[in-house]
């Protein structure tokens, strides 16, 4: 059968900035390396007043649609993953298509418009709920475009501050992808849990410790769940491995809880062994506690191996390229770890076709879902296209004061009338609210 | 290749009922027959003070895995559909997954948990990701738990008060199911609408009038959209036709339009002819506003012959016989309406294998979505299971003081103290909420 995949990617940053150790940590009285190397953010990225969740879906969309030619009548799906919505009906796909249709001919009402949320996990579903659909025969040759696309605000002074961040990712899934192919197979790690929360508020309550043992307890049960149906993993089968990055000192405990996992009874276990021991069994210890520290212990002696630390230079570290410059974007997180770690690969010259990626998953509440991809024959050309960097580059740098001023024009709770600080061009903007409240918006030539 | 389908279906009821002709008439000072003839309903359906989304979709899954004898590792997949989520984030998968994980052995950690959003359409859509999910070769021979779960509560005084309901529907979702085969070929008719919305608001803003022109509009577009890919339908082709029903009097209003449609070019316009004419056609007119003059005036005679009201008397009148007593369900609206017209078929000892409905879903915002349906062997001993009238028959009651209670306590925005008005036997109730504000839950027997 076909191979389905991510045949291109577009990302669109919200297009203003807060510099980490910069503003935000003298205004805070804090040392700059809690968030540079702590955390592992230089900045932030933060929709402008006239961005939200729409126009950046819509932007990311549109650029997808001109660099790929398509028209309306190419695309039979459009799925957006969002846990920043702001209605409880009417889902954000619609206005995004209401945004494309003012700028194309034609129109989507053929396509099957739908919204997933699950925290910062639904984007990858809506990848999935495209690739079924395809599989299932039910595309009638055409495409789906699946966008994630968050505005990812805490509340002002709480823990989670630090780590916002506001952009989306557009994707266009199709048959013969030019970028991956996806694995048909997927493992699960799902659990009912209070890690991360936004009971009717706009911003979340975090349990910051339990969010990330959570994080990590249900990446393994995927982990197993994945092996389970395809094959045992190994350090080497990977080119790179992007995780969900809520910021990057998180993905940095998740790389080396998988490396320790891939590397029992392999000879990259033997070889470390003179230097720091095996790795403990279960059946060694009286109780599982025991165990688990003994495990935490001998991972503290691998972080500090040259060969891990080469692994993570190699396949991890460069996944994180962009989400140290953004920060959290939820749902478009683990997908913007992808086109980091492509991108890497383009400027670095390597050849990645054919190579594998292992993708992770997670949500809050809480899944981790697992999953390989194949780098298509077209991945250079396709990666190569993204203006990422143009973008990152030109956006307003905040003052503290101008932060402030941002976060309010972005709560839900609150009505300010702020001056935007950059100006719109050939994007679609926010332009006030109609007779039934509703969100209305404009393209800017 | 295998069939997918419909497995099983159970249906669950707020616990407590309002009387619309007989005690919100009286309140209004208006004529019962508003209610009874106009908007074609009897009772609406609440959930009692400890019932809720969760509540009513855990049970209505416990009675599914009860009755077909499930253990969590058959499932593989649990998807909610709901436009009454209490949390911007955590999906109400997640809660329900955890109430069934105190009553069974074993758990769902493997499963693949997910909620959707796109007002009343999201059953539906959660049906296909189930039934692509299978095709595609995904699914290990487990099966998927599909919940349409919602209260579909109004600000009090609102013109859509009388249309309130509350319940669930959950079904599985299965290989060579017993109840229902899907189609793969799918009709759809979408555009980006403000007729119903919910901004960062509990109760909806309903423009009541474009939204039954928009409910029309969609629904044409999804039956043409359906036929380019499918066959050109027949009245004769469908046992019964199931739309999304937000109260009985819209679809007689969808099943007229519906019937015009498949009549055009037929024997049954022709012998229509001597009585009403035949149809208007478009070349003949100087205008679309014309044309759709005529058709209207059309389908005000054809709506009063014999041959239109017999075949809505058999076709159609059967799909609303649960809803006029439990009102709008929004998600599981057109899933409860499935169930009347197998129900009917069931009572009046109908032998309906091999016969065929034709599915129209609808979500404001707005799309429509037109399948097809054949029922499967099983059908009688499925819905035969099925103890809707029984629930319907042990609903509390409730006088005008205590639906004003009840709707109070199920509001969002206000903390009130209400005794229940029922006694929960055998099933999950809300249990107050833990430290993160998080909604709890258990299983009294």
């Amino acid at each position: 059968m076909t191979t389905v995949g991510i045949d291109a990617v577009e990302i669109w940053a919200g297009k203003c900035k807060l510099d980490l150790p910069g503003t935000f940590a003298p205004e805070k009285d804090e040392d700059p390396d809690k968030y540079r190397k702590g955390l592992g953010l230089e900045n932030s990225s933060f929709p402008d007043v006239y961005e939200d969740i729409v126009t950046m879906g819509a932007n990311a969309a549109k650029r997808l649609m001109d660099r790929k030619d398509l028209e309306p009548d190419d695309i039979g799906r459009i799925d957006v993953a969002t846990e920043s919505a702001f209605d409880n009906s009417k889902p954000v796909s619609t206005y995004i298509a209401g945004c494309l249709e003012e700028v194309y001919d034609g129109d989507f009402h053929h396509a099957n418009k739908g919204e997933r949320k699950f925290a910062c996990i639904a984007g990858t579903q809506s990848i999935d709920d495209a690739y079924n659909w395809i599989k299932a025969g039910r595309n009638r040759g055409r495409s789906a475009i699946v966008i994630a696309t968050d505005t990812a605000l805490y509340a002002r002074g709480s823990s989670g501050e630090a780590t916002q961040g506001a952009g989306a990712v557009a994707m266009l899934i199709t048959e013969d992808p030019s970028l991956v192919e996806l694995s048909t197979e997927q493992g699960y790690g799902s659990a009912d849990e209070t890690d991360f929360l936004k009971p009717n508020q706009q911003f979340p309550s975090v349990d910051g410790k339990r969010s990330m043992q959570v994080y990590l307890a249900r990446m393994r049960e995927a982990v197993e769940d994945f092996e389970s149906v395809a094959w045992d993993m190994h350090p080497d089968d990977f080119a790179y491995i992007p995780f969900h990055t809520p910021f990057p000192g998180m993905v940095r405990k998740a790389g080396l809880l998988g490396y320790r996992h891939m590397i029992r009874d392999t000879e990259i276990e033997d070889d470390l062994a003179d230097e720091i021991g095996r790795q403990p069994r279960e059946g060694e210890f009286e109780d599982w506690d025991a165990y688990e520290a003994a495990i935490q212990e001998y991972m503290d002696d691998l972080k500090r191996t040259d060969t891990y630390q080469s692994w993570y230079a190699d396949t991890i570290d460069p996944t994180l390229s962009i989400s140290r410059e953004v920060g959290n974007w939820y749902t478009g997180s683990v997908h913007v770890a992808r086109a980091s770690a492509l991108k890497t690969a383009a400027e670095q010259g390597r050849d990645l076709a054919g190579e594998k990626l292992l993708v992770g998953s997670y949500g809050s509440g809480a899944q981790a879902e697992i999953h390989a991809e194949t780098v298509a024959d077209g991945w250079l050309e396709e990666i190569q296209q993204l203006n990422i960097d143009e973008q990152l580059g030109d956006r307003y740098d905040l003052d503290f004061e101008e932060y402030e001023q941002i976060h309010d024009a972005h709560n839900h709770d609150m009505t300010v009338d702020v001056e935007e600080f950059t100006t719109p061009e050939g994007e679609f903007v926010f332009a006030g609210r109609g007779r039934m409240n509703e969100r209305l918006y404009e393209y800017v030539e």
